[in-house]
């Protein structure tokens, strides 16, 4: 059953090309939540980019991380969270995920990528921050925090979940959303995407099942 | 094009039972990186937990995170890390995913959900703690540093990533590790587990593709 598996040590990940380690150091993770961060600055400038790193904190207040790294063209969404508290999660379905990537590059901070990339700006209910019209998901949150880690100069940026849209048949009697239903891909490494088929759900575990 | 989303706000999200709201926005995320975590107390006592918060922090130092809630059986495993500083990380496939998820019932800290569950502990390069024996990629971490996250009593586990055991055909010219090849699982919401099939790897973005 079990297969041969190789071993790379620390001394051999240490000596790997930096762009090789990159990728394989992204890879282990496992499958990655991708999406999109739609943000506007104080000025009314869009912002959109692709993150790879988020993780659910909690439900009660309902709070979303995401991991910001230092890179200059990635911290213009971090700022402009800073900037004005507000802004968008929107998730990656198979009819907008090239133009999501497309959103990686290194634009100015006073180019929109939603324009750049193909997508639109969809504001509604008077939130500051836009959201991707294409998305079928899309979550409204406010800033709560901001945590340094220092070990490697990036952070945890905390939002409390403010609002919510979906697509009314993809939400489960049990609250569950059916997210696979609604074409949500997952990521892999740097630049992998996928679409998922469902294998189960399993029931709450218990002892001496 | 796009669809008619429902929407639900703050209030609406507050006014819902709980468990119905843990559902919903533990399926916020996206699809979750899942694995099982392997550690082995100062006595010995072997310990394996799912978890599915795992995140990239960065390639060189190579440090993988992943969320720690407060529940006191899900301790034991932070417990065992920072006791012993060593720990595992080892992904999830169709083979396993049942017996990954009936990890999570609530075992007293001296039971072994290796056994428990139908697991095999394997000890190997004089690493302390235990790898998952059926994993086909399997990670040995040292625990750099745990980040309180005050606002809900949550933490987040930085480990450096010491060596990696993986399917020789899996890994890519450029580093990149097809964790789909290998087998390896995405999660969604607290119980969804997900096959996956990969649409394409998009190459680096730059301005004006």
């Amino acid at each position: 059953m079990s297969i041969q598996l190789e071993h790379l040590n620390r001394n051999g990940l240490l000596e790997m090309d930096s762009r090789k380690r990159a990728n394989l150091i992204n890879s282990l993770t496992g499958f990655k939540s991708i999406g999109l961060i739609g943000t506007k600055n104080k000025v009314g400038n869009d912002n959109l980019a692709i993150f790879n790193s988020f993780v659910h904190l909690g439900a009660n207040p309902a709070l979303l991380g995401f991991i910001s790294r230092p890179e200059a063209h990635l911290r213009h969404t971090v700022t402009n969270i800073i900037e004005t508290k507000y802004y968008t999660v929107n998730h990656i379905h198979e009819g907008i995920y090239k133009q999501a990537h497309q959103t990686s590059a290194r634009y100015a901070a006073e180019v929109s990528e939603f324009e750049a990339c193909g997508l639109s700006a969809e504001i509604k209910d008077g939130f500051y921050a836009p959201f991707v019209l294409e998305s079928r998901i899309q979550i409204a949150l406010e800033l709560k925090e901001i945590i340094d880690i220092k070990i490697n100069n990036t952070s945890i940026v905390i939002g409390e979940i403010l609002g919510i849209y979906y697509p009314n048949e993809d939400l489960c009697e049990d609250g569950y959303l059916d997210i696979e239903k609604a074409g949500s891909l997952a990521g892999s490494g740097l630049d992998g995407y996928h679409k998922t088929t469902s294998l189960e759900r399993l029931s709450y575990a218990k002892p001496k099942q």
